[in-house]
């Protein structure tokens, strides 16, 4: 049996007789000529069909064995004819709207209750294969550089953010959660890797029905010892997101992509509220000062990141490493990327005695974390890391209005399928 | 401030005032000299302790100031004097085993329960570092076969896999369950990317105490589309599993690697079974079988890998492709490596009426899998995948008894922590 042919490899094989597999994305019917447009995961081939022929539902997949013959109007200059046209699937049900208009018009619920065949829409699949290289991105810059990619428990006996937005699983009969980060687990592996990286799943629950929430998302998470501050986390960072920028651009995604600085500017938490005009005290950024501060760093630093460090630290939890420079304040840090919180971030505390002391300020039973602190206890290095939340990441980088429309199948309040 | 020097790297500054930094692995009195040995990432460095100097508990984490001096005697030829020590935790608890012996004489109930410290073991730590290799090795094999990496939903509607094992969330309220596989996700995704993989967690409310299920343990799934059967699936499988020794050879880890042949001996299922000396019509393999046709495998063919086709159709889940030239058996594999079942497999069905007809067999209601069924009404091509459980691969690798060894913090019926 011939190998297939991939669509957009077809004008390599002018002249020669092919086989190709993909779905019927529209018949085209010009005055003296009907065309069989395939997609496959490479782009479109143009099939000249007889004139008797029976017509084939869009979305039915066929494969077509031809002749690759030169035609100047045709996608990539070739058109396959003499086609034989084999139907590998059944003749498929009408989607419920045109996959081959060069939007897709339809209301987003209506694209996730049917995503299955609503990704199929190139422009929608694009977005994935953005998600994918940023992905890669981000673990080959950290692979190059020491880290160790780690697998951690996703079912725990304590939440570790906040008891607030956390699901309950019924664990052979015992209460137990879904991980809300790999928090604990990253810092703990810190004192075995010294750095390491996870890309997975967090889970959380939340009540409210937002354009930037979602009940599951993928979290790429890092965590590094023997740093000096938030600085040192800071500088990983600035390389993952190039490392991502670089990915996206190498597989040529058509994209408007950022510059990632040398060093990416950053304002301390106090100057920020300063600049803003707010009262001293205030603990946090609403999502209008975000897009503010980002507008101040586009005008000033020419940078469409910026990050805000020092976090007051009643704002932060209890992991997090004060400045002892600044008391109130702490080694932390958000990254805004084009007016959106996009990575949180920082130094966190590495002595036990000191998480003794945070647990019992945030009025948190040590108990269920004993496993964990353990890890202090017995030697763990000055460390920080951060977490970047892939589908605001991919949608802020695509100018997605909703974070659901970078999620292959969102879960939300109201959302538990496809 | 100079940069840290990892303990690897300190051969190349002879002669040099450096700056490194990790744990006290030990003290060593000798009759004339005392040496600090300080363990990091790379591997392990000698300072030259004063004759006054305090003594620091292990795994006290440290920053060591000090002169690269050559040494015939110590590691890599060099040791560290004139040291000027900085304690950079607190003075540690004593771990509640020795991290400095060259293996860790504790149980292993004891082991899991204080992982955080016990994978500090550079033996125990080396598992780990495997078992990444082997995930770099499996991306990097699909991502140059044109696989796209997916993220799916871990909370469900409906189990995917069998009713019985599953664990139940409270979704809000409603009723929702932890994904025993990507399954039905990755299927549908062959529908808009063609080729897929995901590295992820999956959960199986396993009520039994092996020594090789977990109750979230990571798959390795990969699902292709335009498969003419099983045979596609298994020929990228084996260059998968290529890939992966490549990987963990390439990153220079002390394991006796089996060579992956050019193409993995099967045999069939019922062939299998007539080896085995068992009547025919026995529906699965005992672990006891697995481990026989394992030997045979070695013995004939000269291979640690063998796969078994053509499972009884009776004994696989409901998305499982018949073989039409052979009634009653199916278009499915297992891999044994080495005695085990370590990877599962084969060709789906692929048209809408036969998942129609296949659940109402197996006694299914179709409506919680609505949505997934829908990319199937809309055409999807012949496909197949498989789906590697990275533990028991990194177990079976290291001649590892139990599954739990391979696991960071194990999950499984009594443990939930730490």
């Amino acid at each position: 049996m011939t190998a297939r042919v991939l669509a957009g490899a077809l004008p390599r094989h002018a002249g020669r007789a092919v086989r190709i597999g993909g779905w019927v994305h529209r018949e085209r019917r010009l005055k003296s000529v009907t065309f069989l447009v395939v997609r496959d995961r490479s782009g479109l081939a143009q099939v000249v069909l007889p004139p008797e022929h029976t017509r084939l539902p869009e979305e039915t997949v066929v494969e077509v064995r031809g002749l690759v013959t030169a035609s100047p109007q045709a996608p990539g200059g070739v058109e396959l004819t003499e086609p034989e046209i084999t139907v590998l699937s059944e003749p498929a049900a009408a989607p419920p709207f045109d996959l081959h208009r060069p939007t897709l018009t339809a209301s987003l619920p209506t694209i996730l209750d049917h995503a299955p065949v609503a990704l199929r829409h190139p422009r929608l699949r694009a977005r994935f294969e953005v998600a994918a290289a940023s992905v890669a991105g981000f673990r080959s810059v950290l692979d190059r550089a020491g880290f160790t990619e780690i697998h951690t428990p996703k079912l725990v006996g304590a939440a570790t953010e906040s008891g607030a937005n956390v699901f309950a699983v019924d664990y052979f009969g015992r209460p137990a959660y879904l991980a809300q980060s790999p928090q604990l687990f990253k810092q703990a592996m810190v004192g075995v890797f010294e750095r390491v990286h996870e890309v997975g799943p967090v889970f959380r629950a939340e009540p409210h029905d937002t354009a930037r929430h979602l009940a599951q998302y993928t979290s790429l998470d890092a965590e590094l010892g023997f740093v000096g501050d938030h600085h040192d986390v800071m500088a990983v960072l600035r390389d993952v997101l190039a490392g991502m920028v670089a990915a996206i651009a190498e597989r040529g995604a058509d994209v408007e992509l950022p510059v990632v600085p040398a060093e990416i500017p950053a304002i301390h938490f106090a100057d920020a509220q300063a600049l803003l005009g707010h009262q001293p005290g205030e603990p946090d950024l609403a999502p209008a000062d975000e897009r503010q501060l980002s507008d101040w760093a586009r005008r000033t630093h020419g940078s469409e990141f910026l990050f805000v460090t020092g976090y007051p630290m009643a704002k932060r939890p209890f992991y997090t490493h004060p400045d002892p420079a600044r008391p109130g304040y702490s080694r932390s840090f958000d990254l805004l990327f084009r007016g959106l919180e996009l990575v949180t971030g920082g130094q966190r505390l590495h002595r036990h005695t000191d998480y003794l002391t945070a647990l019992a300020a945030h009025g948190i039973d040590p108990a269920p974390f004993e496993g964990y602190l353990a890890a202090f206890a017995h030697g763990m290095p000055p460390h920080g890391g951060f977490a970047i939340g892939l589908e605001r990441w991919t949608a802020r980088l695509l100018g997605l209005a909703n974070v659901r429309e970078a999620t292959l199948f969102p879960r939300d309040l109201h959302r538990l399928s496809p």
